[in-house]
């Protein structure tokens, strides 16, 4: 019985399979960082792609403190009680294992983790949301093609972060609280309106009444604003992830919302915007990072930085000082 | 009496003075895609940037039959009656002033366009958002040094360049009407966000009453949002820029909103990451400018998209093989 080093071959098969143990060791090998195991990622990458269409990808974000773990795990419960595999996964930059992320902290799932139909796997580490993100996104395609049913994918709402899972999900779940003065200082502009659905948690003992009116005034709120591309308004719910209410209604309208959307061409369509996304800010990001690492740059950008601030140059002035000498250096 | 071809010192004195012939000619400069006009331009825009520093940026938005032009006449001359000059642009990349661009129409503001104290000038003809938007933003510097105290800046709310001109003024302004329902459709998700004031406009007659309730709706919707950097939560306003009705109250909350942004230095803080912002910017549209015009992106680009849309590679690996033969061929 070999267990250490399994080909690219079995793994692949493994995948196929289900295997957990092989999807894990995927995972890995994706999120190396090693570049010796790039080659063999990308093979497994690009052996899962043609397998992994049928999933439903589901964004799920809010605030430290809004009851994320429950929510996941009491969503995870509900779904797996419907005979549906469920992959957990995480962006977060910030997080390692060892400092314990969200989903790292494993005690907060403890019903899930022992889930034979669920697979949770903690945010990769890196600090460059770029990078961090790019191994999430590659992961799901594994997990999609291990025949994965629904991929959660989990962030904390006060970055960057939410963006990047926004793009690469189906559908975009924000969680909050009643009372929403307090809370609203942690949350990030824009974040609102990436949501498909607004989640008011913890509605359960004397928080019920408060989460109702929430729900009433986001309605309200939500109705001022354009609708989506798709022209889905986002719909406003109440649940108690602690005691597990509202969690079907919750499911009930993404699965409408998915079919919705395959029916009239929008999921595939919106995959498509995604894939492309991706490839626009892969080649953007390296174009960008090749630039501010030169040399040339390097030594001239503290100076012309400094010229715009002090209102020497424009700024389009200043951007083509910097290009002139990169493009002349690279000749 | 020579008039056809002032030297560029001649110009710059000229703005400095407040001349409006020197200050047109020298927007002109600054927006001629002849190359041989760059250096003049650059050396009248460095010449003015030292000299233009205090005015109050405004930037004005909402879909097409909003109101906007009679917005502009009656705000603009509330502005000049209280003694400010007052300079009136535009960033629209679909119009040119041929087509007949909102400011072209210039029977639109037929008050204003003949007040000693307003300057107006149409948008920029061009159809990069990136270019239009450079050539206002360096027109702004013109206008400030020739003395201009508040700069209105318009723009259609239907595409990029709200966000291009919400990067260029201290404070943004969202024109709408009462009745969400069937003007909604026009505006871009994230303008509302943007705004920094609300004005519900045509708050007059029968509408008075509806102008109200949208009011309202409006304040109770803008408090679930998180606040401003600055901590500002947007007000909202009604006016009837018709009846030059509610102008006064808006110009209140313009200079109460500076003046307390320049105590916390807030105002300073902006300015200068708009200045970064623009720096950024500029070079990255100019470096993804190169990368997709080289011959062998242009060659690879379809090829790689569609392997991408077929789920044969992923789109990060589509991008590695693009930036591989990019550079390869820049060496």
């Amino acid at each position: 019985l070999r267990k250490s080093s399994p080909t690219v071959t079995e793994l692949v098969q493994g995948i196929l399979n289900g295997d957990t143990a092989a999807l894990g060791r995927g995972i890995t090998l994706v999120e190396s960082t090693n570049s010796s195991h790039l080659e063999n990622a990308n093979t497994i990458i690009e052996s899962c792609l043609p397998k992994s269409k049928n999933s439903i990808r589901i964004g799920i974000t809010g605030v430290p403190g809004v009851g994320k773990s429950t929510f996941i795990e009491a969503f995870g419960k509900l779904l797996t009680d419907k005979g549906k595999k469920v992959a957990v996964l995480a962006v977060d930059p910030s997080s390692t294992i060892s400092k314990g992320s969200i989903l790292g902290d494993k005690t907060r799932m403890q019903e899930l983790i022992r889930n034979p139909k669920a697979f949770i796997r903690p945010s990769p580490s890196g600090k460059s949301l770029g990078g961090v993100a790019r191994k999430t996104r590659e992961s799901i395609i594994l997990c999609e093609a291990a025949g994965y049913d629904v991929i959660l994918i989990e962030t904390v709402g006060v970055g960057q972060s939410e963006t990047a899972v926004h793009s690469m999900v189906d559908f975009f779940l924000l969680l909050k609280l009643a009372g929403a003065g307090d809370e609203l200082q942690g949350i990030k502009r824009g974040v609102i309106e990436m949501a498909d659905i607004i989640v008011i948690n913890k509605a359960d003992g004397e928080n019920i009444k408060q989460a109702k009116i929430a729900k009433t005034e986001f309605e309200r709120a939500l109705h001022l604003y354009p609708p989506k591309e798709n022209g889905w308004i986002p719909k406003v719910l109440t649940c108690s992830a602690l005691n597990a209410t509202g969690t079907d209604e919750i499911w009930e309208i993404i699965d409408t919302y998915i079919a919705e959307n395959k029916k009239n061409d929008y999921f595939t369509i919106k995959r498509n915007q995604q894939n492309m996304y991706w490839l626009e800010q892969t080649l953007d990001d390296r174009l960008k990072n090749q630039f501010y690492q030169s040399k040339k740059v390097r030594s001239l950008l503290d100076t012309m930085t400094q010229n715009v601030l002090e209102h020497k140059v424009s700024p389009f002035r200043a951007a083509e000082e910097l290009l002139k000498s990169y493009w002349n250096a690279n000749q």
